[in-house]
């Protein structure tokens, strides 16, 4: 298999951090040409700085993080604290970043990087709101049939909402953004919480990570500690669902995943339904597939992959 | 426990006539005050036809059937007649009621009975489009606080839907009037899809129906028969749901049956997710409860109470 | 000319009171089958009292008035005492009327006439929230094809708002109620705004309905007194919009008014532009024709009509 | 007075031709920092090539003009070749620009312009949808605070809608641009169709435009000529109304106009309004002000200044 060389646009977030750490951990499939910060989970001066602490915990200060959009499309901006802490990233204790921020805008280099490197050669993760994607694609349309692929987190369809009873967080933030990305006609791969919620970090799971033994894995294994007193109190469950990694594993073992080539139209017209992620599984509406939808995971076999990455680092 | 004194409101539809058919056999808990005609699955002419060949069917030709509104509040009627059949009773071959429909509109019946009835006295059994229980409401909202309850089949939450991606059909054909009656302040109990998907009439559960051996037994095994073909395709599951029976079955027994207490709103404002029941499973709206949403039911003991009181007739 | 049969729905409003007055002075054209009331300047139990005070000031108890809807279609009731007072008829001091309100619902009214009546031969006035009509629409649609015209006070196309900066009071108070009836295919004839901001009420105006002399001369005067104080204020114009009267006026002398046949839709989606008749005054939009849609009026000959009118009474 | 120091950013589109000539003209009250082309009534390469064909018209070929961006955010482009024929700048013979663009996106020259230059020092002149300003604010949120003013040509109140019955063409192509630019707190001051309606090319200001005798009052002539075909059929009226020098008119003398610091909202979820500029003027909302929305001009006043300039070119 060709690798992927991907850029991960992200706010960070511990989900997004795992995500992050399991594409540096697994070079032989990943080439990450630079992590692209957006506002969503918390403020983007926050998601900017997360994203550079976990570079430096990957050991890879070199990895070239850009800030980008600091406010969705239009909207005002809707934070998740109430999941990710006050930091994005509450658990481990991660020291301040010595690493720079790179100079120049996320969104100029998402769009200089897909018109250097060969056309369908670079791949798009997002793993918050889709607003960087969504200006770049709206300020240089050439590089649309440029992207080999966006694998992305977020949307819901069984699943329905986390954020409101409708939608799904990383959509419902920009749901402007989300639309022009869904009617790009890019290849888009979604992993929403239909996916996530099966994917579920158990006590079992976490001290597998913690028992990697190296400074990566207790950090996650405190990451996710913080992160799932949210879900088990919401939902009951035995733990927290691990999002964002979601992408990235799919990246190195598709093969774990499987889903729907369908039709998914964002809700962009009532405040009631706003940022849902209107998925046609049941193919009713008789409107083109434009993306594939995941629905399940094996589980067992994306924490196996997870911990013998992360042990890597 | 007190008998149920129900007023049947009803699109038939093969399930719609299995539903009848519970109470009907189940005078020890139910009394059926009458039955009022809508359109939805086929047109009003039809279903106030079915409504009586049901009635007929269960040797109760003594039933009062009223018709109804032959269209929604402000919409084109929407029919599915690539479920029912173009008669919405396919399957069986019943003849032709000899019982007359009864003069006046079934609006006014259900006025008058909530009026004339003891207040707290008369519960609303609405299995197809609210039309009819929302203009009640309109032209004489003194009633509502007279209602006992409401049992409805309609909506669905993680089942999303069935004649959109978005919504389910029976609240999908009329929303507006959905939204007047989740509005009412009306107890309301609902069986969206979520339960009913997990009600399928599998070949040893239709066996069951026509090993009764009685007319009634065969023609429901026959209806569920024919109205089986379109879920097998669509969903490929191992049976259809039987909808609207849940609603009788859970006046007879109501431990059959889970569910939450929650905020339920009807989408109006967009076409993409038009009529759907947006649900707060999760509780993050904020939202005042409205009505119990039901998530769950025991399909082997519903089909088993079915099957007894089926053989009743 | 043939006479003009007319049902008058109305939400009695000082510019509702001298439109009936305005009709039950001119027999000649004008037969007043009956009076609808329904909810919409003041509450229901106001309307349909001042109904029967505005009857009894013209010296005609015997006309049939009815109660009817005391709410819109899904929304909650919107009044407008600041425009007409807390009795919705302040001004002049009337008497408590002695003529009983019919029994029987106003929407059964509407329909019962209609049905009784030779087709086509009854119009429909409404002066009010369109809750009535639609009701009656929906509940038996038989009637629709045997209504002569619908001539309605509401709208606004260049004038655009004035209970919101899109909508019109009566058809944002039930847009829903709206949409049934432009939808219905009834000829339309509308009363927007545009006319009845040229309508206005100057001194010389009142002054010449006071020096009528009369009861009813004196009363209106002391109605447009009351009313006016608004709209001077809000608009800083010479005095108040007489809204309601130009519907009857129309009856009798449809030479003084002037308008377009066009396509008008009511929106329904967006509760910023709730309510807003979407007049294609240009011709636009390619949506065909359904009604006419008034945009100017003689002013002069609109109140001489009047003053001589309720000389009469 | 200082002088103005402008980004204009337009589609020409004869009547930005007349603004865009208008400012250069003028240069005792107007230094133009630079011009920015947008997608709307025609597409992007012809605008680009507009504006360059207008500098070399009025002998300026040393200002510098931007592409900007092809397409409103998330909606696809809509333009107006019925207005302005195939070029869209049809009627005169210009010759192809010897001027080039400039290389750089329009949205980084307006960053970069308003982050060089003294806060507050530079007005922007949007005289087309609002793409490349939305995008500005969104990618660099830090130069709204640095804006002077946003004076606009866009929108209309009670001369309703152009493309739409409810919106006008400008704001129509990008609603969602409009909001993020109405939402930005930035100054602005808006010319809409109610105004433009009342500056209307006659003949006797068309033949002054080409008695100057100049090249430019000839193209002038000519490109008026052209563009007032539509409006003369469409509107019946004298002549057609010329927009965009509205703007320009404004800066140089805004006592020609008079208007209300109001609220104006923009409909983006409605399909029916979408694109309304929801004005107002009435202050019946309650909603904060947040622009200058003119209501009249002095057509004398704006022509005799327009043709006064034209003649210094």
């Amino acid at each position: 298999m060709e690798r992927h060389r991907i850029i991960i646009d992200t706010d960070p977030g511990q989900d997004d951090a795992v995500a992050i750490l399991l594409a540096l951990a697994s070079p032989e499939e990943i080439e990450v040409l630079g992590i692209t910060a957006v506002a969503g989970n918390v403020p983007l001066a926050l998601t900017a700085l997360n994203a550079r602490k976990v570079c430096e915990l990957a050991g890879r200060p070199d990895v070239k993080v850009f800030a980008g959009c600091d406010r969705p499309l239009g909207r005002e901006l809707v934070t998740a604290e109430h999941v990710h802490g006050k930091t994005g990233l509450d658990g481990p204790v991660l020291p301040d970043p010595e690493m720079p921020l790179q100079d120049g805008h996320a969104v100029d280099f998402i769009i200089d990087t897909l018109r250097r490197e060969p056309a369908g050669s670079v791949t798009l993760c997002p793993l918050g709101p889709l607003t960087n994607i969504a200006m770049a694609f709206e300020k240089a349309p050439d590089i649309m049939e440029r992207v080999r692929e966006i694998v992305l987190m977020g949307g819901a369809y069984f699943q329905v909402g986390n954020i409101t009873p409708a939608a799904e967080f990383n959509i419902f933030v920009d749901p402007q953004a989300a639309k022009i990305v869904f009617a790009s006609g890019v290849e888009i791969t979604v992993m929403p919480l239909d996916v996530t919620h099966k994917a579920l970090v158990t006590k079992a799971r976490n001290d597998a990570f913690r028992a990697i033994g190296n400074r990566v894995g207790v950090a996650v294994a405190e990451m996710t500690d913080f992160f799932e007193r949210f879900d088990k109190e919401k939902y009951g469950s035995e733990g927290a669902p691990l999002h964002d990694p979601c992408v990235t594993a799919y990246l190195i073992r598709p093969d774990l995943f499987a889903g729907r080539h369908i039709n998914v139209e964002i809700e962009t017209m009532s405040e009631l339904t706003m940022g849902m992620t209107v998925a046609d599984w049941w193919r009713v509406s008789g409107r083109a597939p434009n993306a594939t939808f995941m629905g399940d995971v094996d589980a067992d076999g994306f924490f196996t992959l997870l911990t013998e990455r992360l042990a890597r680092l």
